[in-house]
């Protein structure tokens, strides 16, 4: 469908539907349409002439419904927008359409013996507000958890603070179900539970339109944001990974930045100098204790040190350094910066660390986050940052770190497979052809739907029939 | 000292302090110098004519000062009791002396912000009566905790349930603190924070004599208690496996039982079949549904399955069928059976389970307990029961274990160095140097202590001049 025809199909989409919530106005549109894929130049340019030919914002299920069953009749593209704040161009509309403002799906259910049910729309920091007078608080969540809606982190999120403990977001258990809104010319709603509703996740809003989404929690400590540094950048890692692998040392967050990250951090970087390297901790108050062990041993020095309650407070929480926050702030000070997205092999992350900084020296700046993998075991990921020269250059790097048996999540594509080592599940197809049989969402986004004729699908992945 | 001489100096003590809770019976001082070493019937040999020459409960710390003078005045052994739970003779003193029971010692401290401290007198359930109704357990006990007190675990333990979360007890970060006599002529009163407390856990009560102990604690969850059967014992490995690893899956307990080991479960085993392995979780109720999918996965039956906090209400916990309650069930069935304590390569012990289980046959059953060890990893340890045919035999057995690259604690031994792989730290022998001098804790536990000449031992173990 070319512009022309979209723009005539939108027209009487907007007569028929006058009463909704709609953004038209062009600049508005374009900026709508446009996340943090920024952080990328290559997607920047290629995502740049890409954009909604409408925004609405549906107040609840009737009018999203109004919305599917028009864009349907239509043939029209639909996307989803939550707090837009993702990295891969994950809400921008591949090929127009109408871009669904899904804010207005707030509402957050009564938590309950460590659950939380809450709508796709709702910001994650929102949720922890009801939830925390309870005893509870998210298991994973983006640093941008105070503008990312629970909708856009699973459809395109892979974890984060909290993963140290919980692992990825998508690791069993942390997401008990989901209910989602077909694409069809009669939209069904489906409640699907775990495991089925993992084929939903980080798919990119491509396979089905979640409305909302039930989490398993974590219960609350107090605890406390470090900053510390150090001189030497094997002291700082062997502090962080002391952290990461103690199990009577209760954190919920841990990354590591090598100078001159730290230096990026303006509203922090008084508190140390150039050359130093920063661990940014947040560990339980009653472990503090062996954190202060800790670092003596590793001849560190504490920086900032300030409780999470304070924190949230003076919205001057350290975890907003943490994940692609430190990119965020390291583009502000340095446009030419870009970034990777890696994942060290568990058995042997300390050193592939070690290697890898070596190897590249000021072109690869290692910002290593650490975590748990979904079979549990304690492991590190970077985002490092890199001095970009060229999108060759950029390719070269990320050869060099598979060639290290380093895995790249490939930070500089917009096709969902592209992201994953070229690989999906056969199954999150299969759910695109149940929930959006006429591929309008967000099409171009799901490479395995455009050669789906190629794979063997199941006609019922969600083994709905079953429940 | 022989033991006329004992009685002589006993006699004298009882003089000067009539007022103390003495128990001088014989055949109830004889009773009281007992705990579960029977498990090994080699120790229940070398143990059988070790007792103390009397009993007392120091009601304060007062009545203990008195008694610790009176013992060095006379160069009298002083052992502690706890609950007499341990299994490698703790508490059996090895050339007799006074017993302390510790039990009047059972003051608990106000729980705050994750952390408690208590009276090393204080049983383990009654802690956690205190913390739960704040909204904190205990990170790791034994199976025993109904009985088995602060000082007990701290003095002899390893870890326990809890440990799948937060390893062994002597992890950094679960034990903050202790306070400790010293065991002069004019006894001192010490605070000892971590790292140095350490030194003072799992040496028995042989290098001074702890009063209260600091522990960092555990949210409470909701906890679901389940034993699920399998008519496959790699199905069931798989099963506890799979839980153990999904850090999704919140846990508090996990443990595998090869038939026909939960035969010996006399109030459970109308629920299963003679032939059936067993798998006892403790997880969270959040994590019951993934707990179900796995349990579909392998092919296993639910047969029992309550809450905590019923099981509580009437002392009818499966936690009580785990660690070395497994041995006490067994043998309560088959008194010819003993056991083991093997350590399995975090890196392959699926395998090395497997591999164990064939190579012994039905001389050697299988029971597995999950953990975190001191680096976090998830590993298993074994508890395996044993047919006991000979000492020979018995050593044999656990040649073959140690040849298998599986490490033994040996629990047939009674000397601390024995049961730790032959070696202890110098610095828990100069931790007797200082708060022992005269070595009057249990003497004959602790062989670095009788070899000390040969040790290059720390003047200042405790770096108590840095505080």
């Amino acid at each position: 469908m070319d512009s022309e025809q979209r723009k005539l199909a939108l027209a009487l989409i907007q007569q028929a539907l006058p009463d909704l919530d709609w953004t038209l106005q062009a600049t508005k549109v374009k900026r709508l349409s446009r996340d943090f894929h920024w952080f990328s130049p290559i997607l920047k340019q290629q995502l740049e002439d890409k954009q909604a030919d409408a925004v609405v914002r549906p107040r609840n299920e009737e009018e999203l419904s109004l919305v599917v069953k028009a864009c349907v009749q239509h043939q029209l593209p639909l996307i989803l927008r939550g707090g837009a704040t993702g990295n891969y161009g994950q809400l921008v509309p591949l090929q127009g359409g109408i871009l669904v403002d899904m804010t207005g799906f707030n509402q957050i259910g009564e938590p309950g013996n460590g659950v939380v049910r809450a709508q796709a729309g709702s910001r994650l920091a929102e949720i922890e507000t009801i939830t925390r007078p309870t005893g509870w608080e998210l298991r994973c969540m983006p640093s941008t958890y105070r503008l990312a809606t629970l909708g856009g982190l699973y459809g395109g999120g892979f974890g984060g603070i909290g993963s140290i403990n919980y692992g990825p977001l998508g690791a069993p258990g942390n997401v008990l179900s989901v209910k989602v809104m077909t694409m069809e010319a009669e939209p069904r709603i489906l409640h699907i539970p775990a495991p089925q509703a993992l084929l939903l996740h980080h798919a990119y809003g491509s396979n089905g339109i979640v409305l909302e989404v039930e989490l398993a929690l974590a219960p609350v400590h107090q605890w406390i944001e470090r900053l510390d540094v150090f001189d030497d950048f094997s002291d700082a890692l062997d502090y962080a990974n002391a952290i990461a692998r103690s199990p009577g040392l209760v954190k919920r967050q841990l990354a590591l930045f090598a100078a001159p990250i730290p230096t990026y951090f303006t509203h922090l970087n008084g508190h140390y100098q150039a050359h130093q390297h920063a661990v940014i901790s947040v560990i339980a108050e009653e472990s503090e204790g062996v954190g202060s062990n800790l670092l003596e041993k590793y001849r560190g020095h504490s920086a900032v040190r300030q409780s999470a309650a304070e924190a949230r407070e003076t919205n001057t929480s350290l975890m907003e350094y943490c994940w692609n926050h430190t990119t965020l702030h390291a583009l502000k000070i340095d446009s030419s910066l870009t970034y990777l997205q890696t994942a060290f092999n568990y058995t042997n992350y300390r050193q592939q660390i070690i290697d890898m900084a070596a190897l590249f020296g000021d072109e690869v700046i290692s910002h290593i986050e650490f975590l748990r993998d979904n079979d549990g075991n304690i492991t590190a990921s970077g985002l490092q940052l890199v001095r970009y020269s060229s999108e060759e250059r950029l390719n070269e790097i990320m050869v060099t770190f598979r060639d290290n048996d380093v895995k790249i999540n490939n930070p500089h594509v917009y096709k969902i497979e592209d992201g994953k080592q070229g690989e999906i599940k056969s199954e999150v197809v299969s759910v695109k052809k149940s929930l959006d049989p006429n591929g309008l969402l967000n099409p171009g986004k799901l490479r395995g739907w455009e050669v789906r004729d190629t794979l063997v699908l199941n006609n019922d992945p969600l083994l709905l029939t079953d429940r």
